[in-house]
């Protein structure tokens, strides 16, 4: 869900740049939480959910600990407590407040996060203005890592307080309105060759910055296979339900079954019934599920389901890199382009076909069919700050292509993103594949 | 916990003594949120807790579910949802909001909740400015019964927000300070007659207002007994911690040891030990434990287990009531006086001994040994309203006197309150009794 | 459950009828475990439930524990390990092993529990030839405890494995036939006057022994009272369930109507309904329920339901036991008698009305609505042989009359049974009760 | 766990070997049953583990339902109700009993398990001495998936019974007696070159018999790399333990981390402490831990976190199968042999280093990094007999190379065992690896 280890040098930066960066970074998280009031910005839903508040705080506590701490003439945190309430996972920073029970601090409010962030930015400022050459190589990859840490919670805080929201029988909206109604045209798909491969994060072509989970880039063994040219759409998963696809057990992995039996799955996480009619929450309210858009906010465990319903299966983490990179030039996808915006939280309909991939970025989150592991040759950096990937690589799976709150400029194809089998509160989504004409 | 059924009709209003308390008792509502931010206000920190902005809100759907639908010319609830949101346990009104999810509603939030208030108050205050005479005597009971249910329901927000506080490791003051240290004084004993005796509420001599489960008053047999003459002291805990009293299972019931070894209790329930020192959580801060004031925060379990390693027992509810009704005149402790204001949310240390009972009333809700069952010939009223006290007649204990927060007027003799055996988060303690001396 | 405090002392033994009677109890529970194979006496269906083995070797260690250890010449236990094994509640003799896994234990098995049974019955008949009059004095009352002892779990190894042959799709049978359809004649009630009545164990009318819990015999002021002439039949409780018995909130206790819609309630414990038919599992096989037979295996809360659907309510213990006692002469039914023995396992249809009382012993343990707790005065016994009734009187209610699975000699008025409000699978049932006519 | 599903044919098959080989499959598993009681067979003492006679039952309903039930002339079912108590995971055949109740079922006893038994195999016999040229083509494949069937639950017996008698304090013994005190000797590396590999079932080399999930046989690419020559003994996890291995968090996967904070793990999982000598539950019995035998019973977590520790990493599955088909020519350890009999059922100390890989099979089922997910390529085979493998692809782990209980002829390279993160009651065990020196 969210990684905090760089490994590429943050070659390039000067102050002013490192400094207009920062700014930009930390403003748009505070533009996210604009709309939500203190009581929004204080709940938890659930475990996996943090309060807004605590986001704001949580990655402002990251350039405190792991910038300022050391950098600073005499440092002090700026609050004691502080140190233990926003530590996410960090086992050696000391203790930590306890993950499920973050919702139960009242205090610091809202209000007293803004104080906690002017602070922090203040001395950041202060910092990054006193940098002399030397200084700015060595600490700019680690204040760089912190503006892809922000970002990463950034759509986290989204994805929380989408769940928050949809808890409440008032059906609160976050911010804009829905998209108008559109149907799905045919699903097309894109042959791709197999053979010798690289995988994995490419400097020159990738750009600069990637995780640590990203690298070694390495060669994988492919064989030939197919890809659809786009996300199954909300449309399609319903001829999967009226199918009795949640009722049909041989199309489920058997994890899967037992979460939709003692669960009582009936369809995508945010869809509720009405009358006959379905509903999807979203951030911009509850609307009648718009059979064009992209499915969203399903597990894997019902995206492989699918899968196996419509005869194909998911493409693997290297199949779905391999043909991502094919199909930039040949497809008016941009990856880096399609992404949140203050108008629109909710993936969108498909552009029409032109034969190659679409919708590979910025909508949703798409499940692979590979388990979440190091690649060969990866060794964790030593010290807190490299504890994060290597210790969340087991029971995940492997998800890619960012999604509609995804902030600009974090979407890559070697990027990484993973979440447990039966994650439904990501904005996550389904791509088909099918072995090769030659298989 | 709280109780909704009056018995007793509300004889002696006029429209304008009862529109004086509805003020009174409303505005001392909010008095309490006052010094609570929206965050504070919203926090669930335990499925017995209701957030703070619930309580304002329940007990304003309680004037308007019960008060106004019924009344209003062209009623219209002030919001739909809010009759399922706030409706508490009442199944004969509909369904309603899980209990234990009210922590997850940020909307309405604690400024809503304010305007939702006034709006019932306004209709309120038309309703009683139009009542002719019969109409007053039909309705001046079921608004009586609505003070008394917001009566409850302030010294429920107190005791619910000390909870959530507790839990804030910034350790949060909800008002006032401490008061100074002080040493408990000797134990002194009060020997009471037995016979047959009367117990439940006496019109005349209780004053006008009760709860259902007050009544019948009836007859039962005692021997005579022996009740202490001030509640147990911190001190005397310490006493009984040191010699054992948590790990030594001979003093505990079964069900009481068992929450002593699975959840680990070692002292009361807001008591938390730092380098040696015992510090206890109140209202006004976290303060080192003070040796006079009275052992709060117990369970029926832990009173029990006291009472058994003291040689002694806890009163029954009878004897207890005997007791307090002859106290009445010996002693300089007044039953509707020494409650809660704004400047003491704890108990006191007692007054000097005076050969009566001290602390009947107003400090700890005390123990007794007698489970909360209907008196003989107990039937509870028709109707929606009348669904409380019956149904929650089993595996509680009743407790007597009222505590530091509970609000002024509150407080009698035949009053009955009720816990489970192992509820330690409201503001309990304890009192000896004992085997007359001719038993 | 089972109680082990005696109290009055083994007064008119002598060797010889003490021996007789030792064996006596200890042969009965052969023969009630004879008809169980190896697996049937190892398998432990919930925690509430002791295999049939544990019970044979449990009640065996009390002999070797409470008689043997003190007062064999050179006592060494017949298995270091079994003193941990078989040892149930009894913290003061040391660790016991868990009472939940007590299932997961094959080894003793069946066989070899019958050859430690047979080495302390070798033992104590030495034990007790050797005994002189001031040890057999001293003694007596201890052996007599422990014949007691045995025999409640007797009662409970009836009930235990009544459970374990509920859940096997089979259906086993354990011994016997059913009876004979029969439908239940109408309802009476006989009128009891109140005033000061006396209740608890009253040495010569009661027989010599009792427990502890039983004591001490003290006042008790009743009001007048009426209490049904028999028990709720079948046919009875089949009314109450079309009338929608388990599917109306408003008769049922909170905390049982929890029960009902968590645990998904809807007919006594082992009924089971198959194509519209209702069958009842019993000891004598699965059939379908007989009308005419009480209703069984009911708890409190559904007894508690029942009676406020009825418009009555359930005896209190003292209103039951003042009954109890003056019904004797007046009825044909005798307190000891009316038993199991090894051709009825299950309670049977009353006999015709003669205006007394019916059906008070021996054919359903009768919820009251009273409370288990200790009588005015009581004092458990000091040592680890009375540490069993004082520690479970919490969240328990008095249950009273025997039923059709409790030895012969085991059954009086002043007996106090207790089991928790929800508990189901102990063979109990309904007699109604109401207020007198002058109440 | 357990695999169903056959690919290859039955080719070779006469009814004469197969009635052979039937006999013996069939004979093994009542060799293993017999050193059990009724009451051992009966226990399932946890939800993984399966009673000794219920796996008895179920290889022989396997029979009953994939052979018998479409091949007898007049086909009835031995009885009924076995349909439902016998049947595994198998959703196409019907309901099925709870797996976790497993333990509840007394009857049918062991005796009832033999006369099934018996009976199948007459039918059985019976059927094979029937069949012509064309229906023995047809059915060999089956029955010799059921001999694969039954010998994969013969394992799991095993298994199973280990855990039953743990948990017993009598410390009970299965059979046999402890190998000799050991010590090891140094670890030795072996280098394997990388490049493009073939992984799979490979029919001529790997013997006619494989389950669905080896296959297709495909193509890997491999980087260089270096695999231990022996399993890691328990004198080098005593070094592990002695280092902090089981409290130092930053060798731990977070899901792993969260396992030995809230379940204690401290030691392997049959091993325990006792005034400082650490014993080791073994189907011999009871002993002092062997410091030279293969550690075993360890999790997939703990495997992880002893190669972080050492340094090193786990081998993939292509890895471990890759060199274990260019070890079998250079070592003396032989695939097929060193398995399970009847005076050894625990993993032995590793033969005198060779230069080439030790105990790659037969010793503990060895953790690879690899996830169980499918072959590329991979199809489950149509009907209910196909259900298995696909569906248990998620949450668990890959294991090579079988273990002393694997029985003979059950053990070769392309066989893939799988088994969740954090199970430790498989008789697992820990291979390292590392890259190879061109990496």
């Amino acid at each position: 869900m969210t990684s905090t280890t760089a490994v590429t040098a943050g070659a390039g930066w000067d102050p002013t740049t490192l400094q207009s960066r920062y700014d930009e970074v930390r403003s748009y998280t505070e533009t996210l939480a604009a709309p939500l009031s203190p009581e929004d910005q204080t709940v938890q839903s659930m475990a996996d959910v943090s309060p807004t508040k605590w986001h704001r705080a949580h990655v402002t506590w990251f350039f405190e600990t792991f910038v300022l701490a050391d950098n600073e003439a005499s440092f002090a945190p700026f609050q004691d407590k502080y140190w233990f309430l926003f530590n996410s996972y960090y086992e050696a920073v000391g203790p930590r407040y306890s993950r499920a029970d973050r919702g139960l601090i009242s205090r610091p409010g809202a209000h007293d996060v803004g104080v906690y962030r002017s602070n922090v930015d203040d001395r950041m400022h202060d910092l990054i203005a006193r940098l002399d050459d030397g200084a700015l190589t060595k600490l700019a990859s680690t204040i760089e890592l912190g503006f892809h840490h922000e970002q990463q919670h950034q759509e986290l805080l989204l994805m929380d307080i989408k769940h928050v929201l949809s808890r409440n029988p008032l059906q609160p909206v976050y911010a804009g309105r829905p998209t108008a109604e559109s149907t799905p045209d045919r699903l097309g798909w894109v042959e791709v060759d197999g053979g010798l491969v690289e995988v994995g994060h490419e400097g020159s072509r990738d750009g600069g910055f990637c995780f640590d989970n990203e690298l070694p880039r390495h060669e994988q063994w492919l064989r030939p296979f197919r890809i659809a040219d786009r996300l199954i759409t909300n449309g399609e998963w319903w001829e999967f339900m009226a199918d009795g696809g949640y009722r049909r057990h041989e199309h489920w992995l058997s994890d899967g079954w037992a979460k939709v039996t003692t669960e009582g799955w009936e369809a995508p996480f945010y869809w509720t019934e009405v009358d006959g009619v379905w509903f999807e929450h979203t951030l911009h309210g509850t609307w009648p599920v718009n059979p064009g858009l992209p499915v969203s906010h399903v597990s894997f465990y019902e995206a492989e389901a699918y899968a196996s319903w419509a005869g194909k299966r998911l493409p693997t983490e290297a199949e779905w890199e391999h043909a991502a990179r094919g199909a930039t030039a040949s497809t008016t996808d941009v990856p880096t382009g399609n992404l949140a915006n203050t108008t629109s939280f909710h993936p969108e309909a498909a552009p029409p076909a032109s034969g190659g991939l679409r919708q590979m970025f910025g909508d949703c989150w798409e499940w692979t069919s590979s388990a979440y592991h190091p690649y060969p040759g990866f060794h964790p950096p030593a010290g807190a700050i490299g504890e994060y990937n290597g210790k969340f690589m087991s029971n995940q799976m492997v998800l890619k292509g960012g999604c509609a709150l995804t902030p600009a400029g974090h979407t890559r194809a070697s990027y990484r993103n993973f979440f447990p089998h039966q994650s439904r509160w990501a904005l996550s989504g389904v791509r088909l594949a099918d072995d090769g004409a030659a298989a």
